[in-house]
Parts: structure tokens; sequence; C-alpha cells
């Protein structure tokens, strides 16, 4: 079985993609008509990803979208998981970080049991909260860093004098990396993090959220992620349209941002 | 309906007790003949608490423990939270952190769907990932501070020459605490940091984990938190035996830490 680097390599190489759809269901989002289904969620993702499968480099659920709508929702993101053909990556949203015996429990649910190829972490707690996940080499643990949100500044960007939180995870990042399988989370709206980050981290996946609704540009996400990039847009293409046509807008959206990020793609 | 500050604070004086129970569950750890039954999970926690709920001043069930059985330790949970008598406030220890639509998800879920009392959430992302929960007034949300995993000196520690990371989430907090609805979470590890955030936070409610198993100190927790406090075990509890007594052996555990804490808070 591939492991987590060369799986999106090889799908990466194949979709001519960095674009990672990010399936963030809300039943208040979805057109109204798959509603009467019986699983409106499950049926949403069918189309959303029947119609963008040639066209990305991985998929990101977020965890919370789907404990929301409990034991239908658990149950509509483990067929979502299972849709998803072999040679694309799926990503948990999760952002866990808990001590081990608790760490071991949700490492065990998501990577083993639900199957996913990589999950987001969160590093407040330190090293023994991520290392659990670390143990699966042919996963990604990807390391919130840097994020999207305005209020990052409370904390990501606190700094000793010499280097901030944020660089400080990174730089720890690094040293967890024995197994090949760390990448870090950095938002797209932050373009000097993003080349900080590489200053860092050469050479590590970056999952980047944050263009599209958000507000991120496209073209420095490109210029300081370079290559080893995973670009996540969620709403604006699976919300493209709440009518009948909703999966082929999600296509032209996706389309879209695939050819957006290859144009600045060739400039790298 | 009582807030979450008044309803604790009458449990407390009803059982003259600061402990709460964890409710982390494990169908490797539970009585063998409990696995028999359709729903050992539920099972389990229903002799836990019928055993328990007169010696507790709240119950603190881990998410990432019933996530772990998938659609059958949602529904698990679910039972378990409304079993539990409405005097007693249950804490969901979920550790959320995520940006605003997101937590906006976690928190109608957990606050309202499973009506929860309390909930623990990671303060990395700052104070947008957290204010969808702090709108709900009458419950309490205990975000992450000082824990008490050995790890937690990877970044909890991680000080601009002023303050520790973990002493500026304490300071945060105090701001972000206009509904009077703010905890710290603080673990029992960490004896000077429980003072010092008591420097910081005097008034705040402070959720202890990290007793027992993890090896803090009972008269510690107790001389350095102050009155204000719920002091969390889990482990030492609910698997004091893993026979057909482990009700009566969880009652005599929990009888035990609770008249163990009420010895030193005559100190204080």
């Amino acid at each position: 079985m591939a492991n987590f680097l060369e799986k999106i390599e090889a799908i990466r190489d194949k979709n001519n993609s960095l674009v990672c759809v990010g399936l963030d269901v809300e039943l208040t989002k979805i057109p109204k008509f798959l509603l009467q289904k019986d699983d409106p969620i499950f049926e949403f993702n069918k189309i959303i990803i029947d119609n963008t499968l040639d066209l990305v480099s991985a998929y990101k659920p977020n965890f919370a979208f789907y404990e929301a709508y409990g034991e239908e929702g658990l149950s509509a993101l483990r067929k979502t998981r299972n849709y998803i053909p072999e040679d694309i990556p799926v990503i948990i949203d999760a952002k866990r970080g808990d001590i081990g015996n608790t760490a071991r429990m949700s490492a065990n649910f998501f990577l083993e049991d639900l199957n996913f190829d990589g999950i987001t972490v969160n590093p407040y707690m330190g090293f023994d909260a991520i290392e659990p996940f670390l143990k699966y080499k042919d996963k990604c643990i990807f390391i919130l860093c840097l994020t999207s949100n305005p209020s990052a500044n409370d904390f990501e960007y606190f700094s000793d004098g010499k280097q901030t939180l944020y660089e400080k995870v990174a730089t720890k990042t690094i040293e967890w990396n024995n197994n090949k399988n760390c990448g870090l989370v950095v938002g797209a709206t932050r373009k000097e993090g993003l080349q900080r980050v590489r200053e860092i981290a050469s050479n590590l996946p970056l999952l980047i959220p944050g263009i599209g609704a958000q507000g991120g540009s496209v073209e420095e996400v490109v210029t300081y992620g370079g290559k080893n990039i995973i670009i996540n847009s969620s709403r604006a293409i699976i919300y493209a349209s709440s009518e009948k046509d909703f999966g082929e807008k999600a296509r032209e959206s996706a389309f879209k941002l695939r050819d957006e990020i290859n144009r600045f793609r060739k400039n790298i």
C-alpha cells in the first residue's frame, strides 16, 4: 500500500492538481431537494465527489460537520470515506490534541477504523498528545501551525524574541518527523507566515485552508508555499450552487481553482 | 434553569464534594460480563453513576472514548448524558478549537443538542475559535491552560520574558469572561502553575485532571487551587475493579477521594 506522500504525489500528477475539496456539509446549505433522501449528507457528497474526482489531489471532511448530525452524521462520514476512490487521499480535519491514552483512542478511530490517510492535530499540549498519531507511518499528520482566522494573533504570534509560537511549532515538527509523516497547516491568509514556515520546513507537505470565503490569495499561496502544498477550498466549491445543478457548478468551481493554481505553478 | 455556576455550587453543597468522575470508557477495560449486553458502554456508565451520584459535583465524559466506537459510542454517550440527574453538571471533554463556522457547529451539537453543561476547548487558534461557545451564557467553557501531561513543556511554558503561554491564556480568558462562563483546565501535576493561575484568575472555576493515574497530589491541588475547583478522576474510580463488584469499588474509590479532598479543604 502506498503511503500518504506517494499517494498524493501520484494523484497530483494524474489530475494535475493541488486542489483539496473540503467536504463540510451543512443541511441548511445543501439543495433542498436532497433533504427528502434517506441520507442527504452522503447523497450530497457523492455528487460532489463524482463531479470533482478527476480535478483534485485530496478531499478533506471536517469531523465537526458530521458529529453535529449525531449517529446519522457519523454514518454519512463513513459512507463518504468509503466512496472516495482508493487513489485519492482523504484527510480528516479533526484538530485533535489530548493526553496519551485519549490520543491513542482517536488515532485508532480515525486512522485505522475509518482509514483516513491524514488527520489534522492541535499542538498546544505538546509531543505526547501527537505521538500516538505519528506511529502511523503511512499516514500524514498535519499539525496546526499558523491558522487563517483573524484571532491567530492571540497566541500563534506570541514570541520569545527569537521565534514566535508558530515558528516553534514548525521547528518542533521537524524534530518529530522521524517517520517522514508530518505536515503543517498554514493559512492562506498568512503570506509572511508561509514564507517563514518554508524557511524552517522546506519539504514538509503544507495543508493550506483559507482561500475563497476566508480571503487568501491563490497567487501568494503558490508563490510562497511551493510545490508540496494542498490547497483546500470548501464553501466556494461545494456550495457554488444551491440548485439541482450543484454538482456541475462545483465541478466548474474546482476546475477554475485548479487552473488558477496551475497558472501560478508555472512560475515556481 | 440554573446556570453552570449555580448548579455546581448547589451540588457541591448537597454532596459535600469537589469530585468529578471522568467517564472514559474503553471496552477492553470494563468487566467482561458487560460485553454480552446490548449497550455495554451505557450499562457500565449507569452502574458507575448509580454508585457515585451522591458523591460527586460533576461528571466528565471524554468525547474521544465515545466517537472511537462510532455510531454505537455516540448513542451510548447520549443515553449516558440523559441518565445523569439534572442537578449534576456534565462536562464534555472535547478540547475543540476551529474557525468560526466550524466552532458554531460544535457548540450547537455539544451544548444544545446533547445539552452538556460545560465543555473543554483548545485556545491555540485564539478568540474566534472559542467565541461561538462563549455565547452559551448558562454553560461553562473550560479553556485548556496548563495541562498535566509531560509534554506540556513543549509549548505551554513558552515565554516572552514577561509571561508564559499558559499565563497568557489565563490572562486572555479573564478578558473573554464577559458572560461569566469561562473556566480553565489546569493539571494536578502543576503546583506552581496552579498558584500562578490563581494569581491571574482568582475566581474562575478550575477543572483539574491529573490526580491518580497521572500522579498529581490532592493536597497540593486543594491548597493551591482553592475552593472553586473540580477535581477529576477517571481510571482510579471507574476501573477500581474489573469484576462484578466494579460499582461498589468505584463508590469506595470516589468516597475515599471525596474525603481526602475534604480533609485538605478544611485548611483553606
